[in-house]
């Protein structure tokens, strides 16, 4: 399908674009089922936070209509939606008035492989560490370079995701997904305050889990705690939840709550 | 004038770039004096290296054809160069086939205020600290977030640049400089194997200070260091070397090897 830009079918892009020059913006990538866009008041919530924080205007009403109709037409498949600040002056300071531009992309149905959500995916484990900005941690923004580089590591098919530390080691989240480990019936993923992007799928698994009285836990993560995981799972709100059955020397078994919380993101995912 | 895009005059980036996308690119603010690049060399060096580390596959040859025929066309100005890996598939993993795009655009010769060479700037004290993240730093790659959050900070014309620390409170650089100390008669210099960009002018300054057999030292700088230097400046490509006067309640006075230092640049960007 065609790209958009502000409303308009477009393929190219001004030059003078922060996005380019800066990567100064932020994106979204929303799975689209039955011409709907999937978790979209959460991708909203991020992304109005990300604006807020960037200091980034963006055209709210103007967005969620072009997202309707965008996604309306694309039927099944997913959006990518990227917001720049829009064009730029030289340097680095920004136009305060200035209105932020917005991108959409759409593409069919992502096409992982079937085993990955059934048998669950090996992670690499990338020596790319991610660093510490507690000014950008948690926005899904346009500077991605750890995420390239970490990407870069490992080329074979055998490993579905890559698992990513801080710089002081702690277990932050994939390259393209967020972590999580079940110990003792407790839910626990990376408190993401100094870095990580704060997935979408990840606050939804999270609020599911709650309302099913299941116990869950925002907090710094340790090699160690990740090996005596029950069970260890990766989610986005494109593919849903994969298990995680190794890491490099260390194993686990696929588990219920994984399976259960499996159930549901696909039930918001596919229906 | 015109930017071009792969040698061709063009005002439009395919919306596929991972320019765009990810940042996944360098870039390059090279002076241009009587139709040449000046510190042409320096530039294509810091370029190459960070194509290396990132893997981006340049066309060396068609690059230095197009900035010689641009810089040719310009005269007098500045010539942005941003070099991206190209056009993406979705996600995260760079093809390694990949050719990168090379995109330069012109403009006229920057307006910074005359004072700010000959009298000095004042500082802002930037509250924006930069990331530790070895796997990028010294390079001029399109991740700027940090500097355009440090540049927001500040909004007035008091203030000439910004004095940004590191997470763990080192002095690295100006917002769009790098920063200089004397103290003793040694020029001092922040180590950059962490964060900050390795500046073209900042190289060339080692080397001529070297050449006049000044000493000179790369090193980790603290802000007692600072506050003690006998003389603050900070350079960059475009204008040379502005004098430090001040930052927060710090005080410095116009110094020698600062106005030498300046007077070759100078001569670098003018003659």
């Amino acid at each position: 399908m065609d790209s958009w830009v502000d409303g308009q079918p477009a393929d190219a892009l001004s030059l003078k674009d922060r996005g380019l020059a800066y990567g100064d913006g932020l994106f979204e990538t929303i799975a689209v089922h039955n011409g709907a866009p999937v978790l979209l008041d959460r991708h909203l919530v991020r992304l109005v936070e990300g604006c807020q924080r960037l200091a980034i205007n963006l055209d709210h009403s103007a967005l969620c209509s072009e997202l309707s109709s965008y996604a309306r037409a694309l039927g099944e498949g997913v959006l990518k939606l990227i917001v720049t600040r829009g064009d730029g002056l030289r340097g680095y300071a920004p136009d305060p008035l200035a209105q932020a531009r917005r991108i959409m992309q759409g593409s069919p149905p992502a096409a992982y492989p079937v085993a990955n959500a059934e048998h669950g995916v090996r992670l690499f484990p990338c020596s790319t560490r991610l660093s510490r900005q507690p000014l950008l941690a948690g926005l899904k923004h346009l500077n991605r370079l750890e995420q390239v580089i970490a990407r870069s590591e490992w080329q074979d098919t055998e490993h579905g995701e890559g698992l990513m530390l801080d710089q002081a080691g702690r277990v932050i989240e994939g390259v393209f997904s967020n972590l999580f480990l079940v110990r003792d019936g407790v839910l626990i993923t990376a408190d993401l305050k100094r870095c990580g992007v704060a997935g979408v799928m990840r606050a939804e698994l999270l609020y599911q889990a709650e309302s099913l009285g299941i116990p869950t836990q925002i907090t710094d993560i340790s090699l160690d705690q990740l090996q005596w995981a029950d069970e260890v799972f990766v989610c986005n709100s494109v593919y849903g939840v994969w298990p995680v059955r190794a890491c490099a020397a260390l194993r686990w078994p696929v588990g219920s709550l994984t399976r259960k919380l499996q159930t549901i993101a696909r039930a918001l995912l596919d229906t």
